[in-house]
């Protein structure tokens, strides 16, 4: 009998878990992969290790000319990049390991699937033993929609179809890279095999890429990464998948692009099958664990927190209801805020977002204004990025006087965007913004700099 | 007879002209070198855009490798270097002078002095003309401190010698460069001629480079330096300049090393003489306007804001005292919070701080606590960061549950820091900071990774 039982050891279910133990919990978590989920092993960390080799080589082929370095011969290893990339990543896995090791929490390497309820806690089974917990933590994250087209069932079997998992374990470039579905993920992607030589198209079915960006933000994105050969196909349906390639429907007309190989990211989905959730009658929707403000489900002391709750898919976001699980659990009031929980996309240029885009802003009825402003604004951006055409939007409520959304397109956004969300997470007044001071020169003044405009 | 009369139109004083116009007042400014004084023309964004040049080329000839990207023929283009450099501060000159016309600022194109005061106002002259207004504001900067060591005089006539003004003009790389003063300027500065393969030494008079910067900090920064090939010789006093090279006393022995080079770069003092101050009889402190929490000085409507009132001397503090001194103008009550300013330096790696260091914080008397994560902690410092041994290091007041300082060494702490700057100008507990969600993977979430430490 333990204090939590954790399934999945992820973000959610890590951090939960160590937060849970540092508070004096005694703790089991279950995780038949690697410890780290999929963000550590097969998703954000992997993929920032290819980009930022990407981003280098970009400098080393072309881009170092327009700074005053010149090379000769300049090559990417991509067996190299991808051996690195696994080293990054079993420093991290062991990080975590060990933190959790120090904490004492249990981690048994098994899928475990609840069993049932007794009067003293919930039963869990795994690898033939069975484990009892005064608390549940589903934490079992998500896994890669593959949607039901001919042809990508025998791609996946055959190696020429890929998802996030197999994308980043590619021993060779493929010549021509055919990503389907324009979302963070496969602008990523896209993104490194462009640098990378690749030739890479695009297929995405709505209309705009990067799912729900602010319109101006995508627009631009598209012409970056257009600029830099990456050619697109949006608002088109893929028809099948075969030796020949991808066929898509583009304007009434069938196509075929040709293709080696063909990531598929189209959107992930809640990983809540064989958990055993029917036994207790944990309650779902549309797929996902249907979860209250402090990630409780339907169930007492059953809660579900990051990718297999559906609500927001970020490992940021699982990290802060892996902790306020906890807290609820210590009964500590604490809520999630989703309208302060920022998305980055990590091409080159890079884009960082937090809060309303415009036009979610005006279809919830607030008082609109923004103001856009060109990065150039930043003298260090004009510094280090020649010929950027960055920009940053600032989504302000008029009526209450407080930061609604921010948006930047531009090195080092990624890495700003933080505090932007702090801004609109204290909803403070523009008088008491325009009081902090901003390094010179920094990207980050571009927020003040917008700020006074408004 | 106008509203206001801004003396020098560098950061503290374009802004302010800039405030002042949007609140309507009537401005005259006057500059005789270029607009945007010394951080835009030969300080802060010149040394961007040299630092941001020696980056690409760091990977280009070696550090690339650590990410799979080879090249051959690496060459650094430093003639290129500086004409870029011209071109990036052309048009942000040209930038701030667009603005300030459009606001309807004359910009009088002369030095201007100080000849009275009359009921209606004060009086400046300039280039044979006289100019009244009701409020002046003192924002002419500072200048380069050129001590008195012999050969210094000589030096800076032939050219051997450099400020912050010449070296930014040199048109071919030195062999041997020795910079006196291992401040900000300084490491700056011998970063980027390190990187463009030159013998660079440094002496500094005190035991610690990097001035009051935390010496943990300095510790780790002098480290890297030194493994980059920089050599220092801390705790030594310039004795002479000569053909030969430049004399220092090291332990009580004289030693001389060879340059055909020399920064020089041991201060700034504020720029106060021949601006008739004594017509007003505006009082000073070292060299310095004093100044009160809005940037008055002694005498009623005559401000001081910038460089020239010696108070923090950073352009961003600058910008921030110009508003406060408007705002005192137009009745708004505002002060600059000194406690809450970043500063960074723009090497590779990034150094950034804001608020006490240990030592300051324990000097004050606070109840201390303090925390050092290695970036480790960060995946996306490890996907980025082969090898780097950066830190960040919050101070913390037990007592009161507040962040007293954060100080980081690591790409991209520069941008990072403005956010902890806003931390720290809130007095946010630490249960608040827990609240707010970093983006996964940045390196921006170490500052929470360490106040979960505390």
């Amino acid at each position: 009998m333990v204090d939590l039982i954790v399934l999945g050891a992820g973000p959610a279910g890590y951090l939960a878990a160590e937060r849970a133990a540092q508070a004096g919990f005694s703790v089991v978590c279950f995780e038949k992969k690697s410890v780290g989920g999929v963000c550590l092993n097969e998703g954000c960390i992997p993929s920032k290790t290819l980009l930022n080799s990407a981003k280098i080589y970009d400098y080393a082929k072309h881009d170092g000319q327009k700074y005053g370095v010149s090379t000769s011969e300049a090559a990417l290893d991509h067996a190299f990049v991808i051996k690195r990339k696994d080293k990054v990543v079993r420093a991290l896995v062991s990080g975590v390991e060990t933190t959790l090791k120090k904490l004492k929490v249990e981690i048994v390497r098994e899928d475990a699937k609840i069993t049932g309820k007794s009067a003293s806690g919930f039963n869990v089974a795994a690898g033939g033993q069975t484990w009892e917990a005064g608390r549940l933590l589903i934490a079992t994250g998500s896994q890669a929609v593959v949607p039901p087209i001919p042809g990508v069932k025998e791609g996946l079997a055959s190696g020429f179809v890929m998802t996030n998992r197999e994308v980043f374990q590619l021993a060779e470039l493929p010549h021509e890279l055919v990503v389907i579905g324009g979302g963070v993920i496969g602008l990523e992607l896209a993104s490194y095999f462009n640098s990378a030589d690749c030739h890479v198209t695009v297929v995405e079915m709505l209309e705009d890429i990067g799912g729900s960006l602010d319109k101006e933000v995508a627009a631009l994105l598209r012409g970056n990464y257009e600029k830099k050969g990456i050619t697109f196909h949006t608002g088109c349906k893929v028809t099948s998948l075969s030796a020949n390639g991808v066929t898509f429907q583009e304007g009434g007309n069938s196509k075929t692009i040709s293709a080696d190989k063909v990531l598929l990211s189209v959107g992930r989905r809640p990983s809540i099958e064989s958990l055993g959730l029917e036994t207790l009658d944990v309650y779902t929707q549309c797929g996902a664990i249907l979860t209250g403000e402090s990630m409780q489900t339907n169930i007492p002391n059953v809660y579900a927190a990051g990718d297999v709750n559906g609500r927001s898919m970020l490992a940021h976001t699982a990290y802060r209801e892996a902790e306020v699980s906890v807290n609820h659990m210590l009964g500590k009031p604490d809520r999630v805020n989703y309208n302060a929980i920022p998305g980055v996309i990590y091409t080159n240029p890079e884009v960082a977002f937090v809060g309303e885009s415009e036009d979610s802003a005006r279809q919830k009825g607030f008082s609109v204004k923004t103001v856009k402003l060109p990065m150039q604004y930043s003298g260090r951006y004009m510094a280090e990025n020649e010929g950027g055409n960055g920009f940053c939007k600032v989504v302000y409520d008029k009526k209450n006087d407080r930061i609604l959304g921010i948006h930047m397109v531009g090195n080092s956004a990624s890495e700003i965007i933080y505090g932007a969300g702090m801004l609109i997470e204290m909803q403070l007044p523009l008088e008491k913004i325009k009081q902090f001071v901003f390094p010179h020169p920094t990207v980050s003044e571009i927020i003040r700099e917008a700020i006074y405009q408004l």
